[in-house]
């Protein structure tokens, strides 16, 4: 089954928004099988409209619209299907009597442009809109099969899930993902040399800041099961989830799991870690609160960082991070705390360069645990920043969640001890 | 000028990345007076990629392709623009030579397949890259003008404002930038009918979470000042600069006047804030640092807020954002504090519905100024968290925005005071 993705809006040719819809349809059709062969964005016009759909069909079975299904006079999709598929467009009341109740429950007026919402090309099928207003249509072309959904993305989303994938009947491709993080791209790669070099497999990187999600499709589920299998023993310790959960949630699992909170001390970071950390509903469970510590003398003054160490070494240390988090643990009364210190850029600091960052984290023992990496400055200063800042939250994060595991390997090897086992 | 963009890309397709550099040219064209008329996205595949040279030279002037400039077997734009040209390729020494250097310097084998970058369609010219290593291509096909361009964004865009726009002869359009904050699309637009009633005029509308970016474009220069003239006193203090520059720049600046500093206190936003004021380098001498007082007791515990205060009305109630202003200025030792508390969602929070906010400024005075607002819910509970930390952030920031140019009127009101002026 191949399809292209037809953007309609003069908004997206002018760069005033970023195509994301189709890259979330290229995305979701691939995974389900379907092969996107092309995308096109025109501008809205009905007879540059009326060719897009039907040079897509010459060229591919399905064509997907999305956009130009809106109330006002620039919304000229429907019309566009109807004079591509040769019929005319009538007004089907139920959808009008929808509008008005939603206009008059809301207290607006609806303008008689709005009612081209109510429109359908004759013998097209309505396609429900769970998140919106506007039904997607499903009509059919010489050439194949036009969806026309509208572009606001969640209500895109409703319903290309409810009425157009379950339709395209692609093959889902089996495929199993695995997550890494404060692993580079490149080296992730070469360990999965092996997994690469099977037969009917394939696997894809999407790099993110410090992390690296592995796609891994195969031909047959038992090739993929062998594959996942081999990635997983490749990859370790760096893997933090085998499905698509975010690394922070992760994290509260862990805590939760432990009936655990953890408190965040930042510096470089500004606030982003514990912005990360409260992204999630519920966090609050496990996320207690934090402090940002920018300026150096607030180390001392806040976290009883002492200030001899930070007039002999300056902020960016080790010896900072641990007692930071030893300093925020304490004193918001925490189960653990995370610190770190760093230089984001773009000028050294204290002595220390660009991209240099201590993560440490704090339990009830007396000696936090630290680690100290060396990120790259990509560009010139200014724009290494955000980047920065991003990849420190990702070592951060990470490293709460390798001493949480750490910390449950142990008490289970203590439970057992005297088998003979190892610590996992 | 009548421009296409042919984006080359499988990873584009499969939506592994979204197409950001279409956006971007997009946008930088059509304010250099460029039409876009078409985007088209395509595989790495010659036979593809030549068609789709030829059909949209059919349709405009010029075409800027983008991807497939790379050193992998599967970047094949160099192949497709020489056959699309009737010419052969040749490889360039210089090229070469640099490329062999580069690869040297770095101690990493330089591929066969790498050497493709040295390749160049006869008869084509090189756009020089800045920021890379492979140059952009301009070549002469029947119809029109390719420009090949990298698909490495930053690398794309030095290229084309270097090489490519200059040529592309658009004449930029008078234009005009005003960035408002806090005040909703609907309402800005609302307010500006009169500007965009104007003859020759056009007002576009750039919303993001809680800011609105504003540009008009004008057929003259002074056709364009009056109609900035109207609409900078239409929109009044909801204008935060004229310029494209970020609301976090505007606020460091002012500070910065005042030789001042300021503290964050944060619940629902989790260190947003924070995150935002130090995302500028050198924010280091305006902004000192936070807390994230996140669960309710932290208020008490670290900012002072009376415990009575919190058992009266729960943590969200405008005295209580009042009163972790004036403790964290206090504590941190800033000049101003900055808070905000308020319900993210999805659940209520001490009884207070979902969007309740109250952000507060301290300063040296007595009474903190405290703005509470109530922040639409958009969809179900657990999307909305995201707009509603982010719409908190800019509310936060435009306050203290509002509070020092307040401070700034009335003291230059002062030193004239008995001129019967009013602070303005």
């Amino acid at each position: 089954m191949r399809v292209e993705l037809l953007t309609v809006g003069d908004e997206l040719l002018r760069g005033d928004t970023v195509n994301g819809n189709a890259g979330w349809l290229g995305r979701r059709l691939t995974e389900a099988g379907v092969q996107v062969v092309r995308g096109v964005v025109v501008p809205d016009e009905t007879e540059t409209i009326i060719k897009a759909l039907q040079e897509a069909l010459e060229r591919a079975d399905a064509v997907i619209v999305t956009g130009g299904l809106g109330g006002t006079v620039d919304d000229v999709t429907r019309d566009a299907l109807a004079r591509a598929a040769g019929v005319g467009l009538h007004r089907d009341p139920a959808l009008e009597a929808r509008l008005r109740d939603r206009a008059a429950t809301r207290g607006v007026p609806l303008l008689e442009s709005a009612l081209r919402m109510a429109d359908v090309p004759d013998g097209a099928r309505l396609l429900p809109n769970p998140a919106g207003t506007a039904p997607g249509l499903r009509v059919t072309l010489p050439g194949g099969v036009a969806y026309a959904v509208p572009g606001v993305p969640h209500e895109m989303r409703a319903i290309v899930e409810e009425s157009v994938l379950p339709e395209l009947g692609g093959t889902p491709v089996p495929a199993h993902v695995l997550r890494t993080a404060t692993v580079w791209e490149s080296v992730v790669a070469g360990r999965l040399a092996p997994v690469e070099a099977l037969p009917g497999v394939r696997v894809a990187y999407y790099p993110s800041a410090g992390e690296v999600r592995v796609r891994i499709e195969a031909d047959a589920e038992e090739g993929l099961a062998e594959a996942a299998e081999m990635a997983r023993k490749l990859l370790g310790g760096a893997v933090y989830a085998e499905e698509d959960v975010a690394l922070d949630r992760v994290v509260h699992r862990l805590l939760a799991g432990r009936n655990a909170t953890v408190a965040v001390a930042e510096s470089l970071t500004g606030g982003l870690l514990g912005a990360e950390l409260t992204g999630m509903p519920g966090s609050s469970a496990t996320f207690l609160g934090g402090v940002v510590v920018y300026a150096t003398p607030l180390k001392h003054l806040l976290l009883g960082v002492p200030a001899d160490l930070l007039a002999a070494h300056g902020a960016v240390h080790p010896d900072v991070a641990a007692a930071m988090a030893a300093g925020v643990r304490e004193r918001l009364g925490a189960s653990y705390g995370l610190a770190v210190t760093g230089v984001a850029g773009p000028d050294p600091q204290d002595g220390q360069p660009v991209g240099t960052v201590h993560v440490a984290v704090a339990d009830s023992g007396a000696h936090p645990r630290v680690k100290s990496v060396r990120l790259p400055v990509n560009g010139d200063g200014e724009r290494a920043r955000g980047p920065i800042r991003r990849m420190t939250v990702v070592h951060a994060l990470d490293l709460l969640r390798r001493h949480l595991l750490t910390l449950e390997s142990c008490e289970r090897w203590s439970v057992t001890a005297g088998d003979g086992e190892e610590p996992g």
